[in-house]
């Protein structure tokens, strides 16, 4: 009988903690819609000086913090967007920029640690002269942690050139931060600096921060204004939204200190997993609370099988591909639940360890 | 000094009850954006079976509700939808439909009533034989209540011919329903009875029913899959949704009653407006819980200049043109809040009473 | 046996004479898409100074033009443009202002001369104050002549009213003038004259001007230079482009004369229908070469039937309805032509008259 | 004094000849748009039997033909296309597959002989148990010959592939044939056999067949209905279009016969390029009539200065980049052209010949 539940999906299943849910249930609220809300105003006064930005904007997801923000960048038709071949907007919102924006998406290889070669960014950057055939290019992406690269972390300094190449083309820098907290975490860099050369930026309160629900876009007033008004023509202007945006705001009170145990679990589980016969992790990539790992070929589980057998377990896993599965920490799983992770995993592919035996929570 | 506050600026400006905020602070969620959240689905199944509909999914706005509803039903490129001249979808959701969906709007006139005359419905309707220089007509759109001409509710008998319309051209049919639950009470026939025709429908929770947040649209099983898509293609999809969807299910439950007491309101306000010398309001035409109300000409108060007086009594009030102003009652609003509304604004058009006077409550 | 043709159905049908073959045929060439075309440059040089623009672009038709036109003023995602509800950009472009360029259309209706009330126009431009839920006003278009109307001719006086309009609210102003030439020769207003308060507009050279192919966009050197890089896009772009431009200068030069003739010739064919027993004809509105007749009610033939029995007989029409009837004049309908149809009809409709009977070649 | 010009700048700047020109003025036309013309029809049939496909469709330009192709396919909001990262429609038609028909692009790399491998196409095919998240996969574009690569060949057996690859996923394959009647003469393949996979195909026939205007598209009897709406949506219906039809049956009987000539001099060009010391050229990449060289580093020459003073010697080319070089054959450069261009791109390079010297023509 399964008693344990450990949930590794993603950080976006993280569940509103008590305090989260008192604050909720005594947030002030008004119509944010048809003028403002107090408590929405706050999370946003207070991500703006988190940001180092004039103006913030709640939004009730990463994606439509990412597709408002592109398409403000991108208003004129005829917009191009420069942006990871691998990265979230790219891969996992639907083609919404395309889709719903007519933006034309222009893709430079993302390297494994999630940057692009700055001189291929810069090739793929329209010349203005050739307008009569090209769109024009409006706009750089980045995204940070990357998430399809391992949640690998941009430093500042690779940023800022991105940055610099922005303004000597005159384009825009927008950074998807579903992550940033993790990047300053794991950086020992403060957000407000990872997002200095930034024009905007979307960041992710219900992953590893754990509200409930949503994401604050960031940026200069104009940008927010317009962002507003985009906001509601998706229809993502929400009345009384100071009740979920109460539970950000202590998110953001007690939650960012726990990263940095998530990162470390994060790294125990890939040396453990490193040392299962069978599986292939590359540790030092591991930065922050994702981790990748590989069945070795001639294995002779799936990982389909594998994730099959862990679901029975209590361990809650999606696999990637046949041979390749992501594992995502966050401040709801424990040491123990690390520990008993490792141990299933291990009788799975090896057949020799107990995963139900008894299991110590450890410190992290 | 003002102390007492009264809100008409809309039914959304209703704010959580105490049995709400209770409901979310202990509500079940799970991330309903990776798999499911069970007081969304709750809330969907629920809704579902009050509007007599196969499936039903939650969205922030109505706003979304509507986009998404028309974006399902016009998938492919180069449709058409009919719908009336001033309902809300055209005039007040950002030009979105087209906006962001292509979606290309034929309008023909709204009546007083909030109908459009079938045989206007039908001229609209594209021949098929024209294709090569007009799009394809895919969808006809309804509102019920229809705000913009006074909450008026279209009866059953209506909507139903408006159905075999759709179906006789092959045709969708979806409503705006945002005060459907209104229309119901005034008419006294059950929401699922006025959705009978309705491929889909969009129905408020944070209006008139006091939710904090959100709007559920209902169709068929395969309407709702590709609306579930959509939403996340829109940025609507939430993880702990059942936080919100907690409070909309005590919506359901505590405020459909209600809606009967802000329709009597609304009509004591009406009659009490209409006795105001240099105002007038067609009192029959107040079904619902929106009352509209004209200064007439010569007089010497502006549309402005009232609300601004308003204002500084307490009472909150937004006008729709320099003659024009709307006034929306919900659950919030006592008999005598209206009755010193009613004071307030005889005092700024003719001077007489005094709108800070002792008032008893007045049940209605 | 039929040996005469008689094609009313559209002055787009005109084909192009000998002078137009023969100037096509020696026709100075070169690559209008890589740089420049010297007989377009010509073309475009001679319209632009015929209407009074900087500017002017040759397109391969007037739904091109039109498209072109409302996308360079609305290039920003999110505008509206308010246009007739009866004028061809919204009844027969497919949609595609919205289909391919999300612009929303706002209509105004239609009076039965082609204007639409200036007080109508106003009230329909979107206050930017909200600007949260409108989309924003960017473009007014008339029609000039009105086809759908008739053939009904815009006064200047009225453009200039409507100028002053847009003006007033920083709105640019189109006209599609696909027949302005006929309502200059109808007017006795020059063209450069009616398109003075406009800010662009499209004019065809193939429908009365008989040119087999193509329009021309005018407007500011800087619309200009938008609408060839958005002709680009749209993929009309032509290569050796001038040789169809060769013949719309032959149509410049000798068929703006011809338009009066046209113009006479559907006035003698509206008085000669309205003497026929069960035609209805308002000759008054007949200002150009566009005749709409009605068969009255009670009579024993639909419009079908009539261009069923004309077919037979060599004239071609289409009808509108089952009981109306639009007829197109053309420089190579002749006044014989135009008796031989009324002489048709009549036979068709009261079964007097031979059709086939001696006709005299009337001067026109 | 110059008094030679070869103009090297594309195939697409060839005039037409003399026996266009004649069929040009005595084609007979009608109204294409109304109902059909029968010039164009011919070509239409004609175009059909070539491809083996069952219907063809005239367009004003390649870039129209391959957007109505993508549109056509991809008419359901949320489609992705597959395409090579360098290919036409991705780099050169200003992104209109997104900013006009939000149309999702996915590119894959080209190999330098314009394949893209078969496995990185399959892997960038979207999973349908993703489509939470991700768009639908509809359509694979090839492009054959290439002329980002060269105008390289894709060779039958590598295009059947891609097909059964897109029958395996319910996916279309569209090729973009601008000069498939290169590949057709290069490879000894019939351009129907070619196209066998395809589900539509445009073919240009105003580059190397040197008709004045136009493109065809071909499919099959379904696709062309849709395109042929679409065509007029776009504003692409053009009226007595037999005029430019007649010059492409022209092109068709004349002009396929002369591409084997334009590739051997291609194929001089490039060899007599190679040994000019200074310069690079992959003569075994040359395949058809594109031929790319590159400046070898430390030439004290720059593209930029090399295209200056070919133009005031008569010779036009654009450069690519400030070290590489197209050129482009088409039956209007003759064999003493190429042999006049190699010497004055000597004498640039290297100082030593005399262009301006005696020629003789050389047959090829």
């Amino acid at each position: 009988m399964v008693t344990r539940t450990v949930d590794l999906r993603s950080d976006t299943v993280t569940k509103p903690t008590e305090t989260m849910r008192a604050a909720m249930a005594i947030a002030e609220v008004d119509d944010d819609v048809l003028v403002y809300d107090p408590t929405a105003d706050r999370l946003e006064t207070e991500m703006a000086r988190i940001t180092g930005k004039e103006a913030a904007l709640f939004v009730p997801s990463g994606t439509m913090g990412n597709l408002i923000s592109v398409l403000v960048h991108c208003e004129v038709r005829g917009s191009e967007v420069i942006l990871g071949d691998n990265c979230h907007i790219h891969i996992y919102e639907n083609g919404g920029i395309s889709t719903l924006g007519g933006v034309h998406p222009r893709t430079v290889k993302n390297n494994e640690d999630g940057t692009m070669d700055i001189n291929l960014i810069e090739a793929a950057i329209r010349d203005p002269r050739g307008e009569l055939v090209y769109p024009t290019t409006r706009l750089i992406c980045l995204e940070n942690t990357h998430a399809n690269c391992g949640g690998r972390c941009l430093p500042a300094e690779y940023i800022d050139r991105v940055g610099e190449l922005a303004k000597k083309h005159g384009l825009k820098l927008h950074i998807d931060g579903a992550r940033i907290f993790n990047a300053s975490i794991a950086l020992g860099v403060p957000v407000h600096r990872l997002l200095q050369a930034a024009d905007s930026a979307s960041v992710c309160l219900s992953k590893g921060l754990g509200a409930p629900v949503g994401s604050v876009i960031v940026g200069s007033k104009s940008f927010i204004a317009k962002a507003r008004r985009l906001r509601k023509t998706l229809g993502g202007g929400m009345r009384q939204v100071g009740i979920i945006c109460a539970a950000a705001l202590v998110a953001l009170q007690e939650n960012i200190a726990k990263l940095e145990g998530d990162h470390k679990k994060a790294k125990i589980l890939a040396e453990g997993l490193n040392q299962i016969k069978g599986l292939k992790v590359n540790v030092t990539s591991v930065e922050t609370n994702i981790v990748y790992f590989e069945i070795v070929e001639g294995s002779n589980i799936t990982a389909e099988k594998l994730c099959k057998y862990l679901q029975e377990h209590g361990v809650l896993i999606m696999p990637e591909s046949s041979s390749r599965i992501r594992v995502v920490l966050h401040h709801q799983i424990s040491g123990t639940d690390v520990q008993y992770t490792l141990s299933c995993i291990q009788q799975a592919v090896t057949g020799v360890h107990d995963c139900n035996g008894d299991l110590k929570e450890i410190s992290v």
